[in-house]
């Protein structure tokens, strides 16, 4: 056994060290996104076109690429810091482990109980509902992180809140289902009766087991039906990769403190919410020339967006009834398989990140969900945390770059996002020690098929 | 919301701050608890006795009552520094709700993959097994969270394990047993065909759903009919209590930190462990004369220990091959009712525990499932922790005194203990939630019946 290191295992700021503001990355992005665009005008939307949808501040806040740093409400802060600061940890079992001499770092999200970075952005948005004086919310969820981070939100600002959980996920995690309404909150699994939008989709498909972007069509038209109402959504808006700015924040400090800077950073990528935010600090120094880090978003390879998606406009939802917005996506029609990684089944990804890959600041890889689980295994049993499905990815490629390190002998920093735990996914642990589980990778027929269902956008946007 | 307050919502100890010694309760006991009897020859256990369950240095630790601190051993608090120190937490949130002038602190013992404080003796009982160079441990779990605990402690130190798991959990928590099974462990429903022990159970009793006592034996005659092998235990035990100190002494260092002092300590008691350890420095406290806070045990009212329990000499198993204790017991043939606080539904008490409950220095109390719900319900919501019902007695009690503040108008200063996370326990969160959970007491001719099954023991002892 190894001496006791002089850096710490866990690194835990003080409340005076945690960040006050979060960052808005687009303020030092030369080249911006193209805009949201309204399919009814074929006009960049404006944010009175966002109101109907979102609460105001919200919306503001979805548009705002200007302001550098936007100060979080008092009322905010104070719920982050019931979780909050989450560690930042060293890994040196798992170094030990892969003989790498790499040194690997890793920014749990997972200390709260919704077990993920979910609940950053789950409490401003059920904040700034509750201080515009709505009566209740909606929301869709995968892996069903995002709707137990907002219920439980929910439940503290004393908000009502309807969750779409996608038809499959309910089935894989009937728990994720009873610890949103131990908070209060409806669950109804999706495709269902209560949307048109839902309805349609099961007088096609009867046994439809549901997306995230069919979940996100019935919400929001549960939203906008339904008075004093509004829609949230827990990743691939701007808005959200703004109130993830907490967590690379919080990591730089952190580094700093360490005395530290990465030459790799790591996230996972389903919408991209947990990696814009981990990346944002050290993407603003790429960004102003003051440091150039790799970056790594890590996708499955059963729903490769970066990888093998279209940079286009689409929609945001199977339903259509969304902005279309300019990003890397499978198109919206895309049925990704079930793989055990709920919350990166999603056709598409937040654009900014779409934008910063297409310009080259950032790298993607897609994995297997076997090699994810074969990493996510190895991760549990030496640093005594079990990690979501999800975060695992990044765990993977983590490893991948450690043992490049071990074969080239270069002592790299790498720093990943372990974004929450695995306590209900114990379904698919279960497959991958009993051998069940298989891997899927669409055909280029499959995404050819998907592509054609793009929408016609005027090439003057 | 109220302003931010001077004292954090967390504290975390720097690992420098962390403890590097157990703390070693029964070496400021004037009146020491009675020893073990070895039921074959009526006489006090020696340390030889031992041997054949128990690795030498926990059978050694098991009898000294001496050594007021014990060296933690470094490859132990490596491990330790991996989910350690646990934050000690104000519950500015649950104040609020409940309008108290007292302040709630808790110490969160939930923040490790296990999701409890069982971790705690776990890494010990492990590193001392590896020391001696054993190759397989047996042990059993109620709830689910000691053999957790357990199986990620003999992951780590390449040590095989084998869990009796009591078979009405494996049935409510069929993913507690997948998470020991991703660590490597085998896990057998108790009672099984795999012991003599197991096999006369069943023969009785086809449909037994087992109990801790039973699950116990089954391990223990494992470990002594298997070469190299020992068995290992998550509570009662004198060096479970041992090693649990870590909880009291950093909790203890961190509340000096925020210059307070608890007028109230309070745990949940199903065997002691987590208890014990939380009180260890506050009734050295007590035993010294320095200070004199109360401490409240808090048991379930389907398995009243302490409240209703004999002060007595009985075995810790069913199968009566375990030394007999003098402690609180109900009788080891005591048939708990199917509580979901499955780590509380043990028919003993910690010895040290009993003697001390038995001489004052702490009081206890007994509470319905149904108040245990509605307090951890209430807790998650406003601290966003979804507590195990176990530790939720504990919350229960302590809402209770803060209640009581409220009322007088005292400001009193409660720290309790907040063991584990209740992931795993949604079907009892559900069963609250529908409406359809009920309570169960024991009736007077209940307990004479279980009592009397106690062991005749000579007076002289």
């Amino acid at each position: 056994m190894s001496k006791i290191s002089k850096i710490p295992h866990r690194l835990y700021l003080t409340e005076d060290q945690m960040p006050k503001q979060w960052y808005n990355l687009r303020a030092d992005m030369k080249d911006m996104h193209d805009p949201l665009i309204n399919p009814a005008t074929m006009q960049p939307v404006k944010v009175e076109d966002l109101y109907p949808i979102f609460c105001e501040k919200l919306a503001q806040q979805e548009l705002d690429a200007k302001t550098q740093y936007i100060d979080i409400p008092e009322e905010v802060l104070e719920m982050y810091k019931i979780y909050r600061p989450s560690p930042l940890i060293r890994a040196y079992n798992l170094e030990k482990a892969l003989q790498t001499p790499a040194k690997i770092y890793y920014k749990f999200e997972g200390n709260n109980t919704s077990g993920s970075h979910k609940l950053n952005s789950a409490i401003a948005q059920a904040y700034y509902a509750k201080e515009q004086g709505l009566e209740g919310l909606t929301t869709e969820t995968g892996a069903g992180q995002w709707g137990t981070a907002l219920s439980e939100a929910c439940a503290y600002f004393g908000i009502s809140l309807t969750v779409y959980m996608v038809k499959v996920s309910v089935e894989q995690k009937p728990y994720r289902k009873a610890i949103m309404e131990t908070f209060g909150s409806t669950v109804i699994a999706s495709p269902s009766n209560t949307t048109n939008v839902g309805r349609a989709i099961l007088k096609d498909d009867p046994s439809s087991g549901g997306s995230l972007g069919c979940a996100i069509s019935e919400a929001i038209e549960k939203a906008t039906t339904t008075p004093n109402h509004r829609y949230v959504l827990g990743s691939v808006l701007n808005q959200v990769v703004l109130h993830q700015s907490i967590i690379g924040l919080e990591t730089k400090i952190a580094m700093d403190i360490l005395g530290e800077y990465p030459d790799i950073v790591i996230g996972c990528a389903g919408g991209g919410s947990n990696l814009a935010g981990l990346i944002a600090p050290y993407m603003q120094d790429k960004l102003t020339g003051k440091a150039n880090p790799r970056i790594i978003a890590v996708e499955p390879a059963s729903c490769p967006t970066l990888t093998r998606g279209k940079y286009a406009y689409d929609f945001c939802d199977v339903g259509r009834i969304t902005p279309m917005a300019k990003m890397y996506t499978l198109g919206s029609d895309f049925k990704p398989s079930p793989n055990h990684a709920g919350g990166l089944r999603y056709h598409g990804m937040s654009p900014i990140l779409s934008k910063l890959y297409h310009d080259g600041f950032m790298e993607a890889v897609s994995v297997e969900q076997t090699k994810v689980f074969e990493a996510a295994t190895l991760f549990a049993k030496v640093e005594t945390i079990l990690p979501a499905p999800e975060s695992a990815h990044a765990i993977r490629a983590a490893i991948d770059e450690a043992l490049k390190c071990k074969e080239s002998g270069e002592v790299k920093t790498i720093v990943f996002g372990l974004t929450g735990t695995g306590y209900f996914d114990m379904s698919a642990y279960t497959s991958y020690i009993e051998g069940t589980m298989t891997d899927y990778v669409p055909t280029d027929e499959d995404l050819q098929r998907s592509f054609s269902t793009l929408p016609k956008v005027p090439e003057v946007l």
